[in-house]
């Protein structure tokens, strides 16, 4: 199986759009010819909140109607796997200390199919600081002790790492000290504690928000910085617990697939791929959808799974309220780029680096050891230096060099920017928009 | 509404059984005369295992049928409202880092219904450390330095605070590393640390164990501490954010409601209370299942969510298999005693505090401000120096009394140990169980 999104590219094939992914589900539609059903729900996304939704619906016995409008489930999250390796195209590390993630993660038994991203047993285990000058390079504990001290730094607005500001980590609910704090970006932050960090901790700690937001540090909202803190327990080991360490054995889309299999079981759910919703219009008995190709198709609700930033593609009728429609304008900051090479250098299986401010891919680290023995390096921009990796490959080729150099035997990525379902990666809000638009 | 389960006890009324319960169901059956129905499922107990089980299942539209011995929800979680304030008579405190338990919480939205137990920014604010000769008073910051000092020498069993022996702490597969700490008993480990920990030290972690397991040193599982550990990302801090900070504003029994009300709604739920099941008989049909009044009931499947330790009080035909029959015989080792206290002394808000290893109650502190402006001590005891709070009460007052000196005003109390239903408090596993009967 394979999809339409994400590119490869090696010596011998050059760049290609399209890679092998199990989550591109044959046939890509179970529709009889009986059109005028009315099902009790249609779900429109096939993302892991709208399979989900589509699941829960049909094991509670509802007539569901799942709408993608690519060829396979994920969304922003699937993984391609290339001669039995997953290459995770967006969304890739989950942990058990997200509830919601891990409730499912036990619901499919599959808490024995994690493994650790990062190896630090073999190689070269170093960590490297290049700012365009020159490169430094430090153990992973150096590595841990600048960007812990660079972090607290950064979140301690309340003399407590942020915990009387945010107490409550999963609360909607937020105090007018912490609204007060999305107002300010993450530059704005740095601003106020510019002369208490060292350089290195400079570096550090505004290529992690870059990574962790994808956006810059003039559009990232500190509050939303410090709310992912929060989340991940308060703490650097926390972050990285949360944020990168913990991924599928086989990939993202092993575990998405479960869900799909399981709503698919139940004789509940229809399901029709390639087939993006172009307008919504609420009747008296429901709701009608029309997709891009025209076939129309009822409801009695609509569930929309759709990402925020492509919202306003699709036509309601009556509008959306004002306020989600300027929401949906505005939308998020992360134009995360996300580039994997597959390269001969065994020894960098223990690297980690940023090459920070002045490269297109200003982080990396070794994820994996592919089954030839090679390196796996996934390395992230965003929309510091945004560049689009799939129009210029020897430019992408020359921002994973600037991190370190590296043989490259292969690369494999998503453009997230230019995907006409996504427009953009990971949901990572602007300063002020919380204030705004929450409500 | 009122359970027969419980005591209180205030100078007025004198001991007395049966408190007040927002769990306590009425009707206690919606069953119908119709006796000869089969049912999808049979879930037999309602604790949140079998209240789980059952709304799934009626979300799911199957026909099921909830059998509890109680008159209430909620098994060994449960709370009384006395005069509007909920006194935990079992489990009591939530985290966000529980997954299962806080997706249930996000399920019903109450994520904002949460308080944190205790309050050290007012009254005495101290920690004491009674050893039977002396008592010595503490700030709360030199108890978390006391505690967490011992408690890292306790595990850290691998130069790693346990992250080494269980690097993956929601697992159920343990490395071989693991397995043989299993094998030890807490009083095995503390033999030997014994010259590395001050008597303060021995004291505060000897009685914290205690307070997790309530068995014994020498009946808890090392292993199953560690695990605990684990589970609380492997931290002093975490202990306290996974074990005794958070709490439901209206008590454990206004959570428990969510899951009973949801499942009644989907018109697929029949209950019966007061109906404690005598025998399990497979049938080729399914399952029959025999109530100690000579009620039956038949269903395709059935789903146990009967406490370990009173498990063999069913008969099943056939027998279950030998190896599950000798777990429960053997059953876990946690008869932990929880008492509550309502006090005139305002200033023990802030108060906690050991007895320990003299008195009957090991552990306290202030865990809230009834509605008349008393303070609320909850205390523990467990195997060690057992007691029955409900044989004598004046030996209760002076256990209490035995922690620090109070004005009591009132007692409330659950005794798990002599509860038919439940025969102990949570799960907690004696040493080499988790080798022998895991699987």
């Amino acid at each position: 199986m394979a999809s339409r999104d994400g590119f490869s590219w090696t010596e011998e094939d050059g760049l290609k759009p399209g890679v092998p992914c199990i989550g591109a589900i044959q046939p890509p539609s179970n529709l009889t010819s009986a059109h005028d059903v009315t099902y009790d729900v249609i779900v429109a996304g096939a993302g892991y909140c709208g399979l989900t939704a589509a699941r829960d619906a049909a094991v509670a016995g509802l007539k569901v109607l799942l709408l993608e409008g690519r060829d396979r489930i994920g969304g922003r999250s699937w993984s391609s796997n290339i001669g039995g390796y997953p290459f995770e195209m967006g969304g890739t590390w989950v942990f058990w200390g997200q509830p919601n993630v891990w409730r499912e993660i036990m619901r499919y038994q599959m808490q024995d199919e994690l493994e650790v991203s990062y190896d630090f047993s073999r190689g070269i285990n170093e960590y490297h600081i290049s700012n365009g000058r020159t490169t430094q390079r430090f153990t992973h504990d150096e590595e841990d002790k600048i960007v812990e001290s660079g972090l607290r730094k950064l979140v301690n607005v309340d003399g407590a790492y942020g915990k009387n500001v945010i107490p409550f980590s999963h609360t909607g609910k937020f105090s007018s000290e912490a609204i007060k704090l999305d107002s300010m970006s993450v530059a704005d932050r740095l601003a106020e504690i510019q002369d208490s960090l060292t350089p290195n901790e400079r570096l550090a700690v505004e290529s992690f928000v870059l990574l962790c937001s994808g956006g810059t540090l003039e559009t990232t909202s500190f509050f939303e910085f410090l709310h992912w803190w929060a989340l991940c327990a308060y703490s650097y080991e926390g972050c990285i617990d949360y944020l990168v360490k913990y991924k599928f054995r086989g990939g993202q889309s092993s575990f998405a697939i479960r869900f799909f299999q399981e709503a698919l079981a139940t004789g509940n759910l229809t399901y029709a791929f390639n087939s993006p919703i172009a307008t919504v219009r609420n009747t008296t008995a429901g709701v009608e959808v029309t997709t891009r190709q025209a076939e129309r198709f009822k409801a009695r609700r609509m569930i929309s799974a759709i990402p925020l930033n492509v919202l306003n593609n699709v036509t309601f009728d009556p509008p959306l309220p004002q306020g989600k429609q300027a929401a949906a304008s505005i939308g998020h900051v992360n134009q995360c780029v996300k580039v994997h090479a597959e390269v001969r250098d065994r020894d960098l299986r223990s690297y980690t680096g940023i090459s920070y401010p002045h490269n297109g891919l200003f982080y990396a680290l070794g994820d994996g050891e592919t089954p030839s023995g090679n390196t796996h390096i996934v390395a992230f921009g965003g929309q510091h230096n945004h560049f689009e990796p799939d129009e210029d490959i020897e430019a992408t080729k020359k921002a994973l060099q600037g991190l370190t150099p590296m043989n490259i035997e292969r690369i494999v990525f998503h453009n997230w920017s230019k995907d006409e379902f996504a427009k953009g990666a990971w949901l990572v809000m602007n300063s002020s928009y919380l204030i705004q638009h929450l409500r």
